[in-house]
């Protein structure tokens, strides 16, 4: 595997881990963004880019990707507003791998792009990275550079849907496809302390994604879960309200946070939200959340756009990368889920 | 476990198994409802029985469940199509169990019930079957009684979704909810037979349902699928169009079949069916299939209505069950699926 060529990072960008947040809509967010994130890279991120850029004077850009659309970036942009835009720049050249070995392939540099992306938090140079890459490798090097929470096996996806009732919290929607269930008992600690942080919903009530409400129905993972969920130990003051059912995700009105595998969460969300497209969201259209997951119980911010995401669904992803730093998020839901135990400086860091 | 009285059948009602289907919509259609199926039975299907029988003059039912609910459906009936109404009646009483055996409960009088109704087509007192009673009592009485076709292991509930492009077909929603590989290549081959038979579709196509079309994405079922499904003999000349994602379910751009496990089905079922319910639907609001599931792979007309059916719903399985009836269609699916294959007549009869 060739590496990518790292440069062009204005050094006052750089700040060391662990500096405070800060408290306030209009504090400074620097976001790192994945340029060849997406099925229509870079063209929808370069939109999804200047977007947000232009309707947030405090939001600070890195830009991480190929020189050539950070330029087309740059160039849109009022040089008055430069100092606004770092650029990591990301190439594969041709003569960095042998002979014999194979070319790198567009997914190489995109693959290649997600994992500068994350480093940037994790070296400080940004406060949050949005991508639309690849899932799975996203996890994993965020799992792996930003260090997991104590106790968080596989760091859950986790997507807000509008509901007739306002909105809930799904998770995990694609990172644990065959979860144990020792993992879908954490993702409900980390989606209760999501709702109370994000949504400051005291005493969230959580609900376990089945087929039926009766006892018994559901497949063997779905069985084995309710005795696990009753004596959770839930952040937030949140309960666990018992089985739901797909129609409960349309409604909101039983739970403020639904769990689920990370297949069967995919499905669901890339089912409604497609659907919500199409005929106009459940409840109040005013207040749409935005078409974006967040990666929880890793050490930094991390948002993950669809790989078909929209110029404003991006927009909308690097707004919501501000809007959970500015709150110190991640830092307020590790108070929830870790509680005062001892925390590793190098497993929680960069946003507390 | 106390047996249900059956009485009261009109003698003239019986016919032995094996009578041809009629083939036109007009033709007389004998359906068993369940009367006691259902959160909010026997009102709702009171509701939607004498909905069904006033809108379709040669429908014929054979109310299976207790007498008062028998008797108002009756009393609310013009008594010159008493002769299109017949009862099966479900009683359990007190004397029947043992003192020591515990009282049977409404739920044991309910599932008596599913049982009877689908009895009374295996028996030959009706045409088809339609239940919004408990799912596995439906599948596992009608596979007992009915029986199932050569090689269906699991027979599957198999609903039609409108679509923005029209309407498709998805199964398993709620059958097999931690399905073999093996039920899930069968799933596609009678899901294909019915849209070709149902839809009058030609060369439909075939979709798995996963959560990217990236090789390898899915849980461990879908990642072992796609060889099984790429080899498959499916019938009517249907195709495998490869791997599809929840939002093509809602576009129904790609597949004409959507083959999923009963679990991840029926939770996208649920939401996509409450979501459409609340905002319209997003193809042609005058061709919304009914709220609906048929039983594929066994031997005779099965309906199966949601829990929470409305009386509409229940009135729309009642006419869905009368027009597969009227189109012979299990006898057409089995030639597509079974083809020249020596079929026991105890295995497959009553359709044809």
């Amino acid at each position: 595997m060739t590496r990518p060529i790292v440069g062009r990072v204005a050094p006052g960008l750089r700040r060391t881990t662990g500096t405070p947040a800060p408290d306030s809509e209009s504090a400074t967010a620097r976001i790192a963004v994945d340029l060849l994130g997406g099925d229509h890279a870079p063209a929808v991120v370069v939109d999804g880019a200047l977007r947000a850029f232009q309707a947030d004077p405090s939001l600070h850009l890195l830009l991480v990707g190929p020189p050539e659309a950070a330029d087309r970036i740059r160039a849109a942009v009022d040089p008055a507003h430069h100092a606004r835009l770092s650029v990591l720049t990301i190439e594969i050249t041709a003569g960095e791998h042998g002979a014999d070995a194979p070319a790198p392939t567009a997914q190489d540099l995109a693959d290649a792009c997600v994992r500068a992306a994350v480093g940037a938090v994790a070296d400080g140079l940004a406060d949050a990275v949005v991508s639309a890459g690849n899932t799975a490798v996203i996890v994993v090097s965020a799992a792996r550079v930003l260090g997991r929470w104590p106790g968080v096996r596989r760091p859950p996806l986790t997507a807000v849907l509008p509901s007739a009732a306002g909105r809930l919290v799904l998770l995990d929607v694609g990172s644990a496809v065959d979860p144990d269930k020792e993992f879908v008992v954490m993702h409900a600690r980390l989606g209760a302390a999501f709702a109370a942080v994000v949504h400051e919903i005291a005493a969230p009530r959580v609900g376990l994604l089945t087929i039926g409400t009766e006892q018994g129905k559901g497949d063997r993972l779905r069985r084995a879960l309710p005795p696990l969920l009753e004596a959770a130990d839930l952040p937030a003051g949140a309960r666990y309200v018992g089985l739901i059912e797909g129609n409960d995700v349309v409604t909101g009105d039983v739970a403020d946070v639904v769990v689920t595998d990370g297949f069967t969460g995919n499905i669901l969300l890339k089912g409604l939200e497609t659907a919500y497209a199409r005929l106009g969201p459940p409840g109040d259209p005013d207040a749409v959340p935005p078409r974006a997951a967040m990666l929880l119980g890793v050490g930094g911010t991390v948002v993950v756009c669809h790989g078909a995401a929209s110029g404003p669904d991006l927009a909308a992803g690097l707004a919501l990368a501000a809007h959970l730093h500015r709150r110190a998020a991640v830092t307020a839901m590790v108070d929830h889920v870790v509680n005062d135990k001892q925390i590793p400086h190098n497993e929680v860091s960069h946003d507390g």
